[in-house]
């Protein structure tokens, strides 16, 4: 890799593969969900991610680059450790909280990636790309604060009261 | 696990296993960087993670648990995809961009796990251990942007004149 073209490629190929494996995982973390925003709010990310990768295909052929070619590691390791916490977890107020927990990490991945993939398109002239990145940056932030009022809100006082 | 303690324990276990392994990894890192500036975040910031451990020995003293027994699989991820990336790329202001991006990715991790520690410390009523979790958020949240104000105002534009 030797050029900001390649680089901002990688990054594309990086995102494209975490949300490909986020949409996979969804209904995992979803199907164990109790709390009935929750899973609504699942249900919008779920179409929203849809969304999000669908602006990925639009961004690479912007950029003239194929979207796929990366597996994203990081999201990988997201994944297999809000799996492993599941799996410790019966279905309940307690495991919305801990599901909460582990979607906000991955948003919060989500969140740096498409930072770092806005900032560059951004210095690199890609309006276009950018304006794309930023408007998922930000639907990526909007479902991070909602899944922060829901656990403030009443799913992780329900399990704390719960014990 | 059936418990929002034993949840909060799996949390600090997590988080600590999250500092432990970045703080070995940061060397990796920082070794390769060409920006002052960038040099001196990465000093800076290693203190402050030796700290953040000892915070959270602190907080599993207050809990009465043991701050070791997990293993962070999504941290163990963002530095295998940190480590893949620059075995790509060679000193300079490409590499810099791309340990920038790594680096706020392993920030953000911190961020949402360290935000969900605080918010289940508050509700179970462990206000000196939300306190410490509330002081590591903000140092994290005040290392991320100050990787931004690093990567647009010289790292990336240099980056992106470089080529």
């Amino acid at each position: 890799m030797k050029t900001m073209d390649e680089f901002m490629e990688h990054t594309i190929q990086d995102l494209y593969s975490a949300e490909q494996q986020a949409l996979e995982a969804m209904p995992e973390l979803s199907d164990m969900v109790q709390n009935e925003h929750l899973r609504q709010a699942f249900t919008v990310h779920q179409r929203e991610t849809e969304m999000q990768l669908q602006r990925l295909v639009q961004i690479a052929q912007q950029l003239g680059i194929d979207p796929e070619g990366e597996t994203c590691l990081a999201m990988q390791g997201l994944i297999e450790e809000a799996r492993d916490l599941l799996s410790q977890l019966e279905p309940g107020q307690l495991a919305d909280a801990a599901i909460i927990g582990a979607a906000q990490k991955m948003e919060h991945y989500e969140i740096a990636a498409y930072g770092t993939a806005r900032t560059l398109a951004q210095q690199a002239g890609q309006k276009q790309a950018a304006d794309l990145l930023e408007q998922t940056l930000n639907e990526e932030k909007a479902t991070d604060t909602k899944l922060t009022t829901i656990a403030t809100g009443e799913v992780n006082q329900q399990a704390a009261q719960s014990e």
